[in-house]
């Protein structure tokens, strides 16, 4: 099966937006077994948009619309819809009550407008929309089908996985198969990781694809396999895997979805011990990547972003001879850190991040880039240095990274 | 003048790639005036090619490809080419002298797929690639002009600004210029901010258009002038600013590019200040969104994530009867915590959060998404109530904005 995708906004336009809700759907679309022909990008224009429906409809069987379903002036996608299907628009009750409940909930009375996105075509089945006051739409018209989503990606991809995802399903009898499976590994580079894997690869059978996908202190291996027997898919692939695993045992730590932060959580909550943080260069970073977890007050105590040598010294009780004689990124820092702030904060387990991000702050001895990473338990203490770039995004994600990689690898 | 944008590549059809490369060409024609109409996404497939190629020339005097110029068996945008323009392939000396050079720079004897490289219908005007082997295709056809280019950023982005760009601002006698200015606010919804500065946008005049691009607690209105003389727009639009600022004072806090966390900095810095944080909720994500911009260090001392009680209590010295009677999540609460950490971590302001950021957590009397928020000075102290919605992440996201927002209005 064909599909089409019509990304509509100016902002898309001007460059001020990158489309990634076309590469969302798209992936999503892929993976069901159908195939995007082209996606349509254009401004909130009704005539533009009815053309882009006639060209798209005339391609493919399937069209999935993005953007221009909000409740201002410059959104005109549900217009456009009513020419296109010859409707018009009407209140829709269960939609108006979703609305009312949406800001009742946020203590806010609605006004016109939001009264107003409860309009929607009479010919469209409405999507109910959890996250926001837009609905999504859906149309059958000479046996196609259309989808309109609203253009926030966050209101879009609940919308497609909830609910327009299931119903593509069923449109098709006989899918073929695509079957992912991703092996996470840290510590090693792409291409390191490559030539030691090589033989792997190339022993890999025709319907298992390969694929490198690198973040930054992360390289994901995403196999790939298509066919019809989904049993068979998946055995293959685990076979794979299994060989994999044996050459490259100290690497990998978790498989798809997984995350750092949520193994931890994991790991520790069946231990029944919890975990501090004390953070410099970082920032509190890994905090945050921690917090992100639901549940993680479970496990997770607090932080202490030590951004300056006074809070090292006052909150970490690090000694202020110490750092005139190591510095703050040094070893010594850094267990101490991490063994203060573990008996400081009560808990089982401390990460502690002391390093110079940059662009600024690096000496001919201690370079940008470099970073100091300790992991404390209960009288054990594990502290390695790293070297990584001179971008300081990266390198306080590869600190992060690294860091939860250590503490992931002595509990799993 | 009319341009669209044809991207050429099956990663992009499959949502393995993001299309950055088509913002990046808009913005860039944009701002030398030329208006995208559309960007048409297709696969390595040469009629799918020039089916795009007809319907691009069909509506739009300038069309600009990227992508399908490689070595490889499934690059197919040169052949597709040459059967629209009606044009053989030659090999063009110059180019190939290019990549022997390449190669040779790199130690690498050249193989014959290397060499086909060379090749380019006779019909283009060829624009070089100091960063590749592919090189740029400048076609003029029936007064309208095709560019060319390939898919690598890294080699379309130099390509575009160093050859294309120069050749497209000659095409343009007298352009119409297109100016944009983006106002940032903060604390109101899209549909409530619409309905406060309605009069004031129908009071815009013809050749000024406004935009609403809403993201968790900030919307951007962008206002876009179209029109012959630069200064006059500029005018027009600060003039437009200026009325809106009238209406809406408290909730804006910058324009384009600007961030909350930058514009702390900038105010801090100016003051001679410095800021330090209580998290709660937020759990670092303030500290980290803080020092992920470079020298924050000068103005930020650090903060607290307190995630368990024990830790406001050891930490921030938060007295254990005032969380048993109030809460953690609690005006008293939340202004204990700012003032402490302001005192403890010995900076001049500081921002505290404790709320429910879900999905567990909630009460009746205070159900998940309840934020509180506090800023504290010297002698001064400000709190507020939040009620956000039920997504972690967002509320997460939310309170960030809302507590930086907070100072920021303080300070500027």
């Amino acid at each position: 099966m064909n599909a089409e995708i019509i990304s509509i906004g100016e902002e898309l336009l001007i460059g001020q937006t990158i489309n990634s809700n076309a590469a969302f759907i798209s992936k999503l679309l892929n993976n069901a077994g159908v195939s995007v022909r082209q996606v349509t990008t254009i401004a909130d224009d009704e005539d533009e948009i009815l053309r882009a429906l006639k060209d798209s409809a005339g391609r493919s069987n399937l069209v999935l619309i993005t953007g221009g379903l909000g409740p201002t002036r410059d959104d005109v996608t549900k217009k456009a819809l009513c020419r296109f299907f010859d409707c018009a628009l009407k209140t829709d009750e269960a939609v108006l009550s979703d609305i009312i409940k949406f800001f009742k909930k946020r203590g806010i009375e609605i006004n016109e407008l939001n009264r107003q996105q409860a309009l929607v075509p009479e010919c469209a089945r409405v999507i109910r929309n959890p996250n926001g006051t837009a609905p999504g739409l859906h149309f059958e018209n000479k046996g196609k089908e259309f989808f309109a989503m609203p253009g926030v990606p966050f209101e879009m991809k609940a919308m497609m996985n909830d609910s327009i995802l299931p119903i593509i399903k069923k449109l098709i009898p006989d899918p073929i198969l695509i079957i992912h499976k991703t092996t996470l590994t840290q510590g090693i580079g792409e291409s390191f990781l490559a030539s030691l894997i090589a033989e792997w690869e190339n022993q890999l059978p025709d319907f298992i694809q390969l694929a490198y996908l690198p973040s930054p202190g992360i390289v994901r291996l995403r196999l790939t396999a298509r066919g019809k027997n989904e049993r068979l898919l998946m055995e293959a692939i685990d076979k794979e895997i299994k060989k994999l695993k044996k050459i490259i045992p100290e690497h990998i730590w978790g498989y798809d979805g997984d995350t750092l932060e949520g193994l931890l959580g994991t790991y520790l909550k069946k231990r029944g011990e919890t975990l501090c943080t004390a953070e410099s260069c970082t920032g509190g970073y890994i905090a945050h990547r921690i917090t992100s977890i639901s549940g993680s007050s479970e496990w997770f105590k607090g932080s202490v972003v030590a951004y300056s040598n006074e809070i090292k010294q006052s909150f970490l009780n690090i000694d202020k001879t110490l750092l005139e004689k190591h510095g703050a990124v040094s070893r010594q820092a850094v267990e101490a850190m991490a063994v203060n702030a573990r008996l400081k904060m009560g808990a089982d387990w401390s990460i502690a991040v002391s390093g110079i991000a940059g662009p600024a702050g690096g000496t001919p001895e201690k370079p940008v880039g470099t970073v100091w990473i300790a992991v404390a338990g209960k009288g054990s203490i594990k502290s390695r240095k790293f070297m990584f770039g001179d971008n300081r995004e990266r390198n306080i994600i590869r600190s992060g990274v690294a860091a939860m990689g250590m503490l992931t690898a002595l509990l799993q």
